[in-house]
């Protein structure tokens, strides 16, 4: 542990640490567990540490993820030599999160490439850019005075950029279009209260937190004009994998004919993947549905089912936000046509 | 507090105490704030004491608050010969909670009768006996081995009889046909993972306890064959209040075509009142939302919106289940014949 501030009844002063980090020797990465009461940033050495960081939440979103497992691939390799010893070190930095698709592919990309640390950290700036390109994009969907509901975090800790989802609404602000945003808590982990709310009120944005089940009754009372999430992988006919309760939210916003957008880069695209029907869903410990932190609503040993994402159908989506500009149905054309869009790393290097 | 008992990592072995029970000179109630960790019985002997136990949810569930506003009555006029300082100690009880018509209609009740205790004793047979009709009223919607989906809590605990929605699958369990109960946590007070999830436990049904926003995906994926939940007010079209996460519930329901039941006995319905637009909607305090029990989620004061119900449209609900049978569409039919049935009170007097 490198770095510790007490937020504790008092407003942070101090800046916000980097979500992820190249710190030559290690990966430095702010622990989004304790967020938003106290700020710690930690040192990942091995690839245990870099797939426990991952596996336990400490980093988590899925731009977020690749950008740490790029950097992570990389301080592999200096300091293994042995082949065989490296490829059994990345796979399990690579199998930490089997839904996120960035890791994957920030890994392999990593992997293949001649100078490893040169590609991640291209990787970086690219994921800087992919971020300020979406975030351009919204802008034509966000109306000034404009009531958003959000679910869980995909703000700048997330992406390790600027943010996909929560990036719109604070580039709508910084815009001076006053949106007020509805967060959702997003249980069990509670990103919505601990990290959304907080980067919020950090950047000084109107924001009302609801538990997740009111997500109904404030479509339906607090004029909701739109509904925009982030993604954690998007099958080529435009099913998507987010965090439980997307699916929820997008019949909900269908039945309140409120619009639901789903706001992320061309790397959650999973072009090889048919439908969401092919796409793994992690189910994670019981725990998590038992209690929160220390506290505990349910008895130990009590039985849950707890998916960590949900698949949302292609028809409850209104529009995917990416890099490349709004795709709307029908989505067996639009998104085929941004697969055939060059990456954002020939596109930055042709500059 | 007369009585006390931790259950710890161990089951509980000593039989839980009644909901509310009449002491002479003091209402008894167990404490549901602290299950099902503790077993905490308190005494109510002030017309303070009553509000503050219906308003910090130590009693709660719209049958029992009714129940034991009921003994309240009695009590306080036991206690307070002044008729006018009677009447402003009774309009206290019958305040703390705005919603709950059951409330309002028991402490109507005694105060119309002329032996209170005797009117609040045949009250609570009342509500007994109206459950057990619930239940055998349900049996025909739950087939053996049927899959339910239920939200906040509904047992016995709730209504100071068998319950009304967690009373059918009790019932059917008893029965015989093995069912088995998903329950949503139903945050942000956490009745479903506390109450009801113990509940199931102690009778020995099988329960997955879930997150509220996991509800979703357990009606897409989890064969789910009914959603049966209870209700706090009934609007004479059909319309229902009941806890928040009831409506959107209700819309994930129709959406996959399960059918969505409402248990509730003729008392909930509130026959003056036309829809349930007028049916006011309790906001509570943004502390239960930025955190859970103990921890916080989110950073004091943050803003939330906490509204403790939601209405559902009639046209959403497939039936109600009632101690005089179900009821099915049109409500503008089933609804009036229900209110022209003689209450139970009529009905057990007159055998």
């Amino acid at each position: 542990m490198l770095y510790r501030a007490r937020a504790g009844g008092v407003r942070l002063t101090i800046e916000t640490p980097e979500a992820v980090r190249w710190a030559g020797n290690a990966i430095e990465y702010l622990d989004q567990r304790s967020l938003p009461h106290e700020t710690i940033v930690r040192r990942a050495v091995s690839a245990e540490q870099l797939e426990d960081a991952i596996r336990t939440l400490a980093v988590r979103g899925a731009p977020c993820i690749g950008v740490f497992g790029a950097y992570g691939v990389a301080l592999l390799r200096s300091q293994i030599a042995d082949d065989a010893k490296f490829q059994a070190a990345v796979a399990r930095v690579r199998g930490a999160r089997p839904t996120a698709v960035n890791l994957r592919w920030a890994v392999e990309r990593v992997l293949n490439s001649k100078d490893m640390l040169a590609e991640a950290q291209a990787i970086h700036a690219e994921q800087r850019e992919v971020d300020r390109r979406i975030a351009e994009a919204a802008a034509e969907l966000i109306e000034r005075d404009a009531t958003i509901y959000t679910h869980c975090h995909t703000g700048s800790l997330a992406t390790a950029g600027g943010g996909t989802a929560l990036g719109t609404i604070l580039f709508a602000a910084r815009a001076g279009k006053r949106p007020h945003v509805f967060v959702g808590e997003t249980r069990p982990l509670l990103q919505g209260a601990r990290l959304t709310y907080y980067e919020l009120s950090q950047a000084g944005v109107d924001a009302t937190l609801v538990v997740d089940s009111a997500a109904a009754i404030s479509m339906q009372r607090k004029e909701i004009d739109l509904v925009i999430v982030g993604a954690d992988r998007i099958a080529r006919n435009g099913d998507t994998a987010n965090k439980v309760g997307t699916y929820g939210l997008a019949i909900l916003a269908a039945h309140h004919r409120i619009p639901f957008y789903v706001a992320a880069p061309r790397s959650t695209f999973d072009f090889d993947l048919a439908t969401g029907r092919d796409i793994p869903i992690e189910e994670r410990s019981a725990d998590e549905v038992a209690g929160f932190g220390e506290t505990r609503s349910a008895l130990p040993g009590a039985n849950a089912y707890n998916p960590a994402f949900d698949v949302t159908p292609n028809h409850l989506i209104t529009a995917f936000v990416t890099e490349y500009g709004i795709l709307r149905p029908p989505y067996g054309e639009s998104i085929p046509d941004l697969q055939m869009r060059p990456n954002m790393s020939a596109l930055l290097s042709s500059r």
